[in-house]
């Protein structure tokens, strides 16, 4: 555990560490009204697919109270489908945070019997169960992760997946803090990540807190690195993968695929088993969420380019399954061919959960 | 022409556009001493390979000027031949720094009669020469470089190569212009080029005002770019290119390279032929400038990473030869195998420099 939490359950509100003021300020927010937890979602204040499919599921809580003293069981169940149903449409490329929306509904479905106020607690606990579930699978990933790497290591990691991408702990950047705390000599170059530069300022500050050795460059500088200096490894996350291991991960992930297979350096995406989606056969069909021109025509109040000018500027990309080496996720690392052993893991969980929902 | 000059000899003065205020006010600096010459060199006031020899052959005729009232002819050569060494190691990477300063050299050289205010125009004159070539040059290469293009072409460029980045027209990015004028259907997809993003500031801003359709996309993008639009080549400029093709180019442009070949797409080095080294055979031996950290860590007066992050900051890469698919030179095309072809336009341009000095 560390000093910061990038969010939480806290005496009936959602309490969401700002990451728009990160590297420069530490300022929570507490919301009580999931419309509040939306807007948060659309605009990054919390982001990291992980982290949003959590918040969504405490912004399902928020609402289940919000209509616990008002009508029935049956108005409630709509009306919190409702909610749910806006939440997975606040950002469209990560597949948590509709996975999280499909649990939290199918709770909703299965609450047959007793008052409202008992529906909203049942809720609560899908929610934190959620939440509880994300850090313990983390912490499984990592351990799995930190085996791959060798016992002095140069990682290049791109944009951020650490505790402020999850409930904790992390996955791409775990890999890297767990390796670092089992005395692993580990240092870390990190992808500053255009256009938001989550790297340089999100990742940068959670290895500053844990003491782990790091360097910042430009997206652009990974192959010259790589001609420059032994890399061990390129460690990424993932937003949603497709059922033959096709990633779409943060813009710039696929240029650092190429380039690490251009120079023979293993590829590895952390990614827990609620990110794999197995009813996209392959990366073509996924909705590739495309932001605001702001964020490539100005950093923080400083204009880069000149008035007017066209932007293109895709949140995400998709990196074909050939360019990975493995998955690491919370039940071990998944080697090629994809196709089966994306298959396989995500059976084995979905068994595992069933028979632990039927106890 | 265009109503902007990046460099000028006026009114016995160096008159530069201050790239650094650029795309917001359009400044020009007059300097009558080497010294502010070198210091605007060092601190991109004026960037572009072709630019800083331009800009330091003034600058040894600021010093000409200087001395022109004092000593002897010997001391103004020894005195003349310091400040050209000195200019000439301002920025290490870019060759026509150090090519421009080798002729200035042999002027000062061969200037063996006369008064030292004649020896003061004779310099001045091949600063002249060197700086109405460029403009001659450029426009041979960017009609060679044009017919490259097909009628409508979607074009990546990194950095900035325009008439910014010479004495007018520029080259990679003067071929885009070139296309353009010439009734081509041209579309220019801007990598911004962290962490100075010149592509962003100065590329954008020139195709905004030369008219030519253009979009910005942060550098990592490439890759999504290419694999969701028709891209018909990408095109950059070059620094210093060895003898057997290895070319130095703005950070940034290795990784476009390798994302180029992985989608087939061709890779054009606009290169005129002062850029281009025999003396080195292969690029391992190019000195890389690495440049302050406070280039990435800020943007303006914006801080992007914690204090004190670490960062590594190099200027320029290699692009190894194999990822160049032809070279645009003054003198026509460059195909593979490169050894040969450099070398051949190499020598016949040396060749007709030598008999036209003869006349």
């Amino acid at each position: 555990m560390q000093a910061f939490k990038s969010i939480e359950w806290r005496e009936g509100k959602v309490r969401i560490l700002d990451q728009r003021m990160l590297p420069h300020h530490t300022r929570y927010s507490e919301y009580s009204d999931w419309r509040e937890v939306e807007r948060a979602i659309q605009e990054m204040e919390i982001r990291g697919a992980p982290a949003i499919g959590i918040a969504a599921a405490f912004g399902v809580v928020l609402a289940a109270r919000e209509i616990a003293n008002e009508g029935s069981i049956m108005e409630a169940r709509e009306e919190l489908y409702r909610v749910a149903s806006n939440l997975g449409k606040a950002r469209p490329t990560a597949v948590n945070l509709s996975w999280a929306m499909t649990r939290m509904k199918q709770v909703i479905a299965g609450f047959v019997g007793g008052q409202v106020t008992d529906f909203a607690t049942t809720i609560l606990n899908e929610a934190l169960a959620i939440y509880t579930e994300d850090i313990a699978n983390n912490k499984a990933l990592v351990a799995h992760g930190a085996r791959l790497l060798p016992n002095e290591a140069n990682v290049v990691h791109h944009c951020n997946t650490g505790a402020l991408a999850c409930a904790d702990y992390g996955t791409a950047l775990g890999v890297i803090r767990w390796a670092h705390e089992q005395g692993k000599k580990i240092h870390a170059f990190l992808d500053e990540t255009r256009p938001r530069l989550q790297g340089a300022s999100l990742s940068a500050w959670e290895l500053q807190q844990q003491g782990v050795p790091h360097t910042v460059i430009v997206d652009s500088a990974s192959g010259h690195l790589m001609r420059s200096t032994r890399i061990d490894a390129c460690l990424v996350g993932c937003d949603r993968v497709a059922a033959n291991g096709d990633t779409a991960n943060k813009i710039g992930t696929y240029n650092l695929a190429i380039v690490a297979r251009a120079h023979g350096v293993p590829f590895f995406v952390a990614c827990p088993l609620s990110t794999i989606d197995l009813s996209r056969p392959t990366g073509a069909g996924i909705k590739i969420e495309e932001r605001a021109a702001s964020e490539i025509t100005h950093i923080g109040a400083y204009q880069i380019t000149p008035d007017e000018t066209a932007v293109f500027n895709p949140a995400f990309d998709v990196t074909p399954a050939e360019y990975i080496s493995a998955f690491i996720t919370e039940v071990g690392v998944l080697y090629p061919p994809f196709q089966d052993s994306l298959l396989q893991a995500k059976n084995r969980s979905n068994q595992s959960y069933d028979s632990s929902s039927a106890q």
